[in-house]
């Protein structure tokens, strides 16, 4: 295939090996300016060096875009995804999916504020990171031009892109190298944000594995965590989070602050066998210490707050929710559609929360609200004033009147119905 | 209302101090025959001395059925169940829920023995257990009269019903009597059996409590598990377990022997205010040690054996599933149409789930199966044979294409997407 | 069952023979004042007589309220429900349905302003309406006393009810005699407001029985509508039809029209057995002439105007909703929540629709939009621009990589899959 | 691309021009043996010119497979997918998308008795075929190469195809030519079997216009169906129709005889904007005459035999199995597993059902079956021996507790669902 021409290009560029490398072969390849783009999510690594780094590759200044986000990933992606209780496949948090949206949209922004006709990321093209990044693009502009390095060149293996590196002097830090300053075995891949680090490849790559022990590089294990638990309290406003311990904290702050404590109880750890939108199963393992509190938190409040019909759709819903935002379409009307529903929920979804965490669990042990539908009158065994007991009569004999009517016209369904249930 | 005119009677009868009293209201009230039904699903207190309670009251030897169900019970119900993954309002495990549509089968089953016109049950008018064994009644037997005596009587507060014990001279065991003699306050409300033990009432009516220590009966705290962790493999066949560390098991031995390693290791306890069917919000805990053990292993053996969509879908049905079991609807004809459609995926879930077991924890460490649809080939990150990189792009476009369109011909879409986002 | 001590009543009062019965016996079963509420929801029927008859039974004037509603239920209540498309076990249009929340309501405000301590409706006890309006009543007003009379009373035939009346001098207008003088046969039961006309009962309790001809009131049969087709154009903003042929229109006037419309060319009759909320089947006919056309216009114009996975997710949530309005619960929570939804996708639903009308047939000849999405540069079989055709290779691949990876890892799944389709 | 190596190919041929092209294309291309399958699904045209075309063009006689497959594709695809009231999109009844699951097997089976290594098909790379083809192919032989000229070739208009055509001497029948000879401007694309006949294409490509009269080729038009209406009665066993008017049917015969019902009465014009799978909206006409008949008649059936939350469930997992089936999903675990829980409602679905056919309508005006859950005492206005009228009370005091609890305890929320209704 003919390459494109291409212009700018606004590549998301972490500082790091892998996109230092894209980075100079879009340079090479593309013939074309480089705007690199960085954001701080939360990852917990510097993200100024990037900049010198850039610098070193003959960007222009004005082409270097370093952007603190974690206020808006946080508020504006990762809070209005937790009022959904969004799980994926039973079990993973969507650490990893959640991110991908922002950057997406903050390189549509910059290509658009420094003129440029293209896009590029440093996903594979065996993963789902390709596909959510890539939505995002084609979603909010259609004409931008995307560049995915990893489908189109033949860098196909750690050693090739080693090799390339030092070809083209671009620097190889120490963690790439073992003490004799030969290229090591190539580490998981992992990615990480305030919500969570996930790991990927090498030894998981057997699903019967169990991980190492010093793969995890952010929680304490259950059996490290304190022998002590800690309570706290999560105050809920709108379906969010804002204080913890009655101290009221910005959106990052408070996951921030949730990941603490999460990290020191051992907390949060996940390891499954996921399927990507693109057809294989994956070996994943994922660290979400303040997102496994919240999504606990969230439940609680809610089970005093909301309605049971609004609970049991929202439930309903949930699946579809997660697997949308797994898939990559944040930026979908379909999306905005299910927000809406949810979203028409949660303005009552106020209280707090007293949670007690010990090696690994999350034990929710008090909520409370000022919106409570919670009503001990109606709950007590005792007699009460309230409640007509012989209502239940009419209610149960309602709800049976479809099978009185079968049984009486049709008995023989009632010994299908047994015999199914015995095979 | 007067009463119908009622010739013999089925009780559930447990051989406690409730439905002896039952027993003794029905052969007054009603002026009926009564036959006594005890069955054995697990609850873990002897099944016999019913026997002999009965018999003081006066029923007839014939008149007196103490069954074991307990391999009925998860073989038929508890099983089947664990196939859909089902949890209410995600987190109740079912445990009552499931108990019921058993005990309601057998009542109708010993009402055409003994040629009994009537069921009755000790369920109170403001839960939903009334509602889960009349509609098994209803479903099973349309022309069968069902006796509610918590409903019908003003027995309508623990120290009425003491008093009405005493006036008849029905025994009241120590259980119910303070130091002095005198009737103790209620204990809480509870519920056992093979799955789980529940309880509800007291001090947990206040949803802002944390409930006592000594009221958990079955599980060690996860501060008094073993500070060791323990491993087990769970074998699977056809989505149910079939083994503990190879060694085969009946399905009651199975679950009673992952209930003493859950127990032992401080797992399943669970605490939420919940929606009852009946309408009000009521607080419960519970403790689900074999089962919350079995959801993690089933959701692990799946996650390499089902198909993507397959497992979708199951998650998308599941919360309707769940909510039909815990509202009683056992006997229905549409969970046995949701039963066919998971039934329809377990052929396959066959394989083995090694799990690591501590402090309240169970976290999947391996899973293996000869079914497996997991390929190391497809999900390495080094490059491979079966998977050509190229095809992302067209799978990315076309899954765009309609953004695509919509950017290029309704831009101002894109905008409204991103305000609603920031809102 | 002691009848409660009630002050002030507000009934929905038709001015009809069956309200008028029951606004006497609410006068003498309970003693107390009664007012009475005649709402014209297009019914086609005075209703300002309904006035000199409350007045002719001792209502005081200012406890008559006759309120032309017309308006308010075709633009809060039913537009709405028809930006949904909703349709009930695939062919009934709610046409009772959607106008009970609207008289629940009313009556509810009234018995505020007047002091009003129940509500009273004369729905039967076996049908939905009796839930609808009492669903509304407690939804809007917990407190508010609910008398049923049909529920109560003993008048449960036609003969007792007409000699009810007799003895209490209430006229009974000459449709309800033969030329002699005696009470006639019972009518159809029959419904009636802007968007339908329902009939129950009699010859229809055979769902064999073809309706007779003489039962429809509004439409013309299919054989008598013209010989001619009639084009109209139906002009959309926001989901809501605003102009029959260029003509703006209220809300009420254009569903009028469109009746008009529909009953000169014999649309929208409707004859189905339907399953009700209170447990039984029930033979009902229908006509809603305006509404069949608006359905398939709505339709067409979001064909044009809608993404393609907001529509499918509309048309996967529209029987829960259509469930949830026809079991009587437009005041919920969970029906805000589903509108939530279901308004965020309207706000580009807008533009022209053309509908050729002929002898029972609504057909759809055209429709434009400015927000159009359809792309006849992206449709065409020619070659075009903005469409790669190898991408669909790629996109194919990858949505086949499950099927794929099975295929080459459990190939007797195959046969599996095949086996079962032959069965 | 370099071309992949094949040794023989199994290509789907109709014995037409484009067909026959691709034939030709594919030994000159390919340098392969082509093996041509030719299938009789009721398109209404010869199959057997087919073998003498091939013929001629080099293909061996033992090469040439012909296949009457109507029964197969009635009995094992149309009936199965009318068990579940398949509709996409609201008005589509999937006329296509269900006989390519058929073609995509039978073309892999004639691979693996004649050795073959790579299948083919005539579908465009715009469309929904290709992929409906394609994932029947690699979901049943994972290792079959796929040749999709479309995609591949250049010969993208219809200019060149002719021109293709006339170079190598492939005959071009006299409908692609004008009276001169010359080379005809397209026709529409259309696709026809036992279920239906569409049209896409020319004219159609502007959503705003009518078609024109003469496209529709199969039904008269209401205006010329007769003047007088046709009674028939289809018979149900088991959800599938047996027979017309009393006559036992093969299922084959059964439908081309409701063809025959149809086409006469000007029934089942479909005129749509659709959503395609690859992502566009697409303009599409259909004739469906003896599909729209069923549709109406088994819904008739199954509201007097299935219970009413089978058929509700049944309603909302419809629109998913019609997306699955439009979008060529027919051979995955999802659809087998969709299936199971649709097929386990319809053992009951067994009876009769009157229908009316006039000038395009298709009117139910009777059903009847041993199998009825239709209970005319229960639905009888006059008073009866089985129902107790108070029970409403009970059902509906339970159905609003949750209501009546949040009214009391956040009064609030009422004004909020009241002014939310009126905005």
């Amino acid at each position: 295939m003919a390459k494109r021409k291409i212009k700018k290009a606004v590549l998301a560029y972490s500082g790091g090996l892998d996109t230092s490398i894209i980075l100079k072969w879009l340079q090479d390849e593309y013939e074309c300016e480089v705007v690199t783009f960085t954001a701080d999510l939360g990852q917990g690594e510097e993200v100024e060096p990037a900049r010198q780094k850039a610098l070193d590759m003959g960007i222009k200044p004005e082409n270097i875009f370093i952007l603190d986000l974690r206020e808006e990933f946080v508020k504006d992606f990762v809070f209005p995804m937790f009022r959904a209780n969004a799980i994926y496949e039973g079990e993973y948090l969507l650490g990893t999916s959640i991110a991908r949206p922002l950057i997406s949209k903050k390189q549509i922004e910059i290509a658009q504020q420094t003129g440029a006709d293209a896009v590029s990321h440093g996903a594979t093209g065996k993963g789902n990171d390709q596909v959510r990044f890539e939505l995002g693009y084609l979603g909010l502009n259609p004409d931008i031009a995307v560049i995915a390095p990893w489908r189109e060149w033949d860098l196909n293996s750690r050693e090739k892109l080693l090799a390339y590196a030092k070809e083209h002097g671009i620097e190889i830090s120490k963690k790439h190298m073992d003490e004799n300053g030969n290229p090591k075995a190539s580490p998981y891949s992992m990615d990480a944000n305030l919500l969570h680090i996930s790991y990927e490849g090498l030894h998981l790559e057997n699903p019967a594995a169990e991980p190492e022990d010093d793969m995890w590089l952010w929680t304490n294990s259950p059996e490290e965590a304190p022998d002590e638990a800690e309570y706290i309290t999560i105050t809920y406003k709108k379906g969010d989070p804002i204080a913890i311990n009655g101290e009221a904290m910005s959106p990052a702050t408070l996951l921030k602050t949730l990941n603490d404590y999460g990290n020191k109880h051992g907390i949060g750890r996940i390891d499954i066998v996921e399927n990507r939108y693109v057809g294989m199963k994956a070996r994943g393992c994922y660290e979400t210490p303040g997102g496994t509190i919240m999504l606990k938190a969230h439940r609680a409040i809610e089970s005093i707050t909301l309605d049971r019909e609004e609970a049991h759709l929202k439930d309903e819903l949930m699946p579809k929710y997660a697997k949308l935002i797994y898939n990559g379409y944040w930026w979908s009307p379909e999306r905005k559609m299910m927000q809406a529903a949810i979203d028409a929920t949660q303005e009552t979804v106020n209280g707090e929360v007293k949670l007690k965490l010990y090696k690994g669990n999350v034990i929710v042990v008090g909520r409370s609200s000022d919106e409570s539908l919670y009503s001990e009158a109606h709950s007590t065994f005792e007699e009460d004033e309230v409640y007509n007991q012989a209502d239940a009569e009419g209610f149960i004999r309602l709800n049976a009147l479809r099978f009185i009517i079968e049984g009486k016209k049709q008995p023989e369904r009632i010994a299908s119905l047994i015999k199914n249930n015995e095979e």
